[in-house]
């Protein structure tokens, strides 16, 4: 999505030689109108296959999730975070490893929102060693439900999460993939 | 808004006499369509005050502060919360009380997104006892922005946020304010 790469390359800041910060436009701070325009390809990306909800994990997946949702018209449904131990059985429950704070937490959805059979597309903002979106695949398996594909807004592609994603047959969008940081550079991977 | 009245009439559900629970179009799960329609109508009630940006806090609060931002073509930041003992000097910062979990949680904006003289509409999903408001507006404070209003999907008109904030001189815009439930009957503020 070259609009989204662009805005990439005039805000995103690069940390340390290799962390993107995006703050300033995709979470934290959000420019409403690229989300709606990010919603509106994800939207023309997947228009073609069945798409009955969508699948996003809070916080900063949300804004992404509803643009593309209101484009489909369906319902979005997003996985609550926590670390305690609420085992209530009306809820799908996975654990995420989370590399970069180096600790496990729980996403949860309520059974009520997810039906079996039912077609699902996830919408997530990053995607890098890909272990959220393995935990949203994961509830959406327990509640017997069909993957769609996943809709990324920026994918780490020198991460292994689209690998993984793509090694286990799933139907991956990224809108911008990054291949590497080169002196503190940019480095898109080709369309 | 007398499409939400109806919605909440039609999906809420009402838990111990008292908990209004809007899981299935508001929270968890959204209806992406209504998310735009109450931005749109925030949009009608504020176009004619200024709003620079909006501000709101994770997580509810998002996709509509997102679709009001969106009629604006304004930037939408949200507030992160967290336990932790994040001292950064980088964020403004406000302790909150949560009267449901009997507990505090402290919300942060970092300073970037926050200008001086800046006005800023505060837009969230549900209203109770105010206190989520009341941070925000702290650190909307110490930023030294002006506040436009506050925008509110559902407000608990039993209880004494909404007093507050009127009392504080603050322009409320609460688009369903329930009264009462009377026997598992939603009541409604008339307009």
């Amino acid at each position: 999505m070259e609009s989204l790469k662009q805005r990439i390359l005039k805000d995103g800041v690069i940390i340390d030689g290799n962390i993107l910060k995006v703050d300033s436009f995709l979470n934290h701070q959000i420019d409403p109108r690229l989300a709606f325009d990010i919603g509106k390809e994800f939207y023309n990306r997947f228009k073609n296959a069945r798409v009955d909800k969508i699948l996003t994990v809070e916080t900063s997946g949300i804004a992404f999730a509803v643009c593309t949702g209101y484009n489909f018209n369906v319902p979005v449904v997003f996985a609550k975070k926590y670390n305690g131990l609420n085992m209530s059985p009306e809820v799908y429950r996975s654990k995420i490893r989370s590399y970069t704070k180096q600790t496990d937490y729980i996403i949860s959805v309520s059974k009520e929102y997810l039906s079996s059979n039912e077609n699902i597309l996830i919408i997530d903002d990053f995607l890098a060693n890909g272990q959220a979106v393995l935990g949203l695949i994961d509830i959406a398996n327990q509640a017997k439900c069909n993957i769609t594909g996943v809709g990324i807004v920026i994918e780490k592609g020198f991460q292994q999460g689209g690998q993984i994603l793509r090694n286990l047959g799933i139907r991956l969008e990224s809108l911008a993939v990054i291949e590497s940081f080169n002196n503190n550079k940019i480095i898109f991977r080709e369309d």
